[in-house]
């Protein structure tokens, strides 16, 4: 191993609200540093706060981007003086056209394609490069297939970070493109995601001044998605929606949206009215949704098999905290078939001009079947997370859409093939 | 020609401050109407205003989009009452490790990846689509090789219309793709660009409730490009730049920044300091910085060959006020090799985590050769317009980058690889 010469300095650290990390399992509090895992039980950790003053006033004269929620993050006040790219405050689409597709009263779109690198992996990125910086991390790693290596190859450009992107070697080549373009050290790794995923692993031990985004700053990580759930209701005008879908990959984007929300009505930001929380998997990688069905409360692994390869997590970390989220808030978990995601995609692009990876269709989709089976209230305020871009998961669509015609240059055979 | 039962009703037409359109050539005014050629000498015909009282804090009250200058646009007051992209309001980014890298002082970029279907086309198409709605259209079209086809086909079926967007047959099929999936009447042309613009205006000609975003509603189409000029002065704090470059295909965009600046200093609403526009082109594709190197006013069409296709106009139709807008103000145009392109991609995302199209390429690679030719201050404020997402121009920088190193899934190889 080579000689490291900065050691993280968690000495007079300021990650503003936060004040230690918290055992999820069994409670131990550790102060804040880099670390994930309890060492007491070895559950994980989550950041723990002691809010100060925040109103709506604070938040509504911040920046827009996630750093209006600075004050509910653990990141350092000052956390705009250093360069970052400044994800988050996308757009709540107003989904008329699919709520009636859909039979549903008032359905609102959360579209995070709008993010630096259209998913909103930028946002949590974006928490662990803060907190990253304070706990005296200088290089930004992480093992990914696709959205995670694009935000943080990108968060590092322009905070002049080197970063360390491990991917396997069999990626699609676009996927490389789209990370290398940033032109930190790209690595591609003989092996499958798991091999890479390991290697991350080990690495993050041998590398004081690495920091692995989902892996050794994973609990200040994670909280970035607090951000949609915050901006879901501020959004909305400080209220919280009836219902929210949210896709399940390793599980922990819905339950910090069920963070956000708790938090915001315990804060008096919002008024703690019930809502329920479902999530979203893909019939080829559904352990959450099988445990939720068998009534369980452990997470069988699977071997995923879908489309959806953003939401292919086998054992996905959090999905027992998914379960208590969803199952507390009487939501539900429930999967769709790959066919049924290409519809989702499509219908929402064709209703609300949403061009969403599959994981979007997912969300989608999912929401269909949960009205169609009775699960979802129709009259029920309902928002979807829509959180990565179709341009990234061509493949999905490419056999299934096309031209409507194609025809000689003549008027006549426009409107021959228009039947107009 | 089929019969048509919806004729454009331009009675009691309210498209807010729009109070006429004005020939650029001769002043001939004609009612607001879906006209694009003077009836006297055949010039462009723009949008003349009548504007009302509008201040910093009217605007500021808006909403986080174009709809925030509504009271500039020529676009009924109550343009948010129908569903459209809401496109606009995208970052203005402090470029400084951009500006370290070309040697400038104070350098911002102005990000439009950010926008619904990630170029600055969404702003044009949906003050188009507004005007067309009022001037009583009910179809959205365009012939388009790429950022427009996405942007018309998105607008459209947010809206609930359909849209009719004519391609050549030969287009790369990613690009029919991202269109296609809005699920719109998408017809494929067995013929080159030329042979479907050509029948796109045969088409709007017989038409009568088609509106082609860029035939015959184009005066009120290319006024979405003054967004950009009105939020990069607002987003400076309400001043404007000393200097800024515009890619150049149509060269409607650069003349529309400057005419947004002008309206900003005659209203009231930055100082109307002295500011430079500069042109950039690629050089595969160069008529007006050819004209203007050649100290010309007239334009001389040229076969494109360049890898920026987005700005591959070989006839550019506002070169001319191009070359105006560029001289008055003290600019130039300057232009580029691919290669340049493409290392001007690799520049700005590897120096701010921004990943363009080639036209982005273009503009940054602009900017560098006008720095090191004097001909741009690197002492005064600049801004850098970034119209195009690099996700859909992939192609431009496939044989150039990749990985750092492809190994065995073994730390030490990967400490091998880094060097560390």
């Amino acid at each position: 191993m080579t000689a490291v010469d900065t050691t993280p300095v968690t000495t007079s650290l300021n990650l503003g609200p936060a004040r230690a990390l918290s055992c999820r399992e069994c409670g131990h509090e550790v102060p804040l540093a880099a670390e994930f895992a309890c060492a007491e039980c070895f559950g994980p950790l989550e950041v723990a706060y002691e809010f100060g003053a925040v109103t709506r006033e604070s938040i509504e004269s911040g920046p827009k981007s996630i750093w209006r929620y600075r004050d509910l993050l653990p990141v350092p006040p000052d956390v705009q003086a250093h360069p970052n790219t400044d994800p988050g405050f996308t757009r709540l689409v107003k989904a008329d056209r699919l709520a009636a597709a859909l039979g549903v009263k008032s359905l609102w779109v959360k579209d995070d394609t709008g993010n630096p690198t259209h998913s909103f992996k930028d946002r949590v990125v974006a928490v662990a490069l803060a907190a990253a910086r304070s706990l005296g991390f200088t290089v930004l790693a992480c093992p990914s297939t696709g959205n995670l290596a694009n935000a943080v190859a990108a968060a590092a450009a322009r905070a002049g970070w080197d970063s360390v992107v491990l991917i396997p070697s069999s990626l699609e080549r676009a996927k490389i493109l789209t990370t290398a373009v940033y032109d930190g050290s790209l690595i591609a790794v003989d092996g499958n995601y798991d091999d890479v995923n390991r290697l991350a692993t080990e690495l993050a031990a041998e590398y004081e001044d690495w920091a692995f985004v989902n892996v050794n700053v994973r609990p200040y990580y994670a909280e970035g998605s607090k951000t949609l759930g915050y901006e879901v209701a501020e959004q909305l005008g400080w209220r919280l929606p009836g219902q929210v879908v949210v896709p399940v990959a390793s599980g922990s984007q819905l339950t910090k949206v069920d963070k956000a929300f708790r938090e915001l009505g315990t804060l008096g930001l919002v008024e703690a009215t019930p809502y329920r929380i479902f999530g979203a998997q893909a019939t080829g990688c559904s352990p959450v949704a099988a445990a939720y069905k068998a009534g369980q409360d452990v997470i069988s692994p699977v071997k995923p098999d879908t489309i959806a390869r953003s939401l292919a997590i086998g054992a996905p970390a959090d999905g027992p905290y998914v379960l208590d989220s969803v199952r507390r808030t009487g939501g539900a978990v429930e999967d769709v078939t790959d066919e049924e995601v290409v519809e989702g995609i499509r219908l929402l692009a064709r209703t609300e001009g949403i061009f969403a990876e599959t994981a979007g269709g997912v969300t989608v989709a999912t929401a269909k079947k949960l009205i169609e089976s009775g699960q979802l209230d129709p009259d029920a305020e309902t928002v979807l997370l829509i959180t990565g871009d179709g341009l990234k998961t061509l493949d999905a669509v490419e056999d299934r859409i096309g031209p409507k015609a194609v025809v000689p240059p003549s008027s006549a055979a426009v409107r021959a093939a228009l039947g107009k």
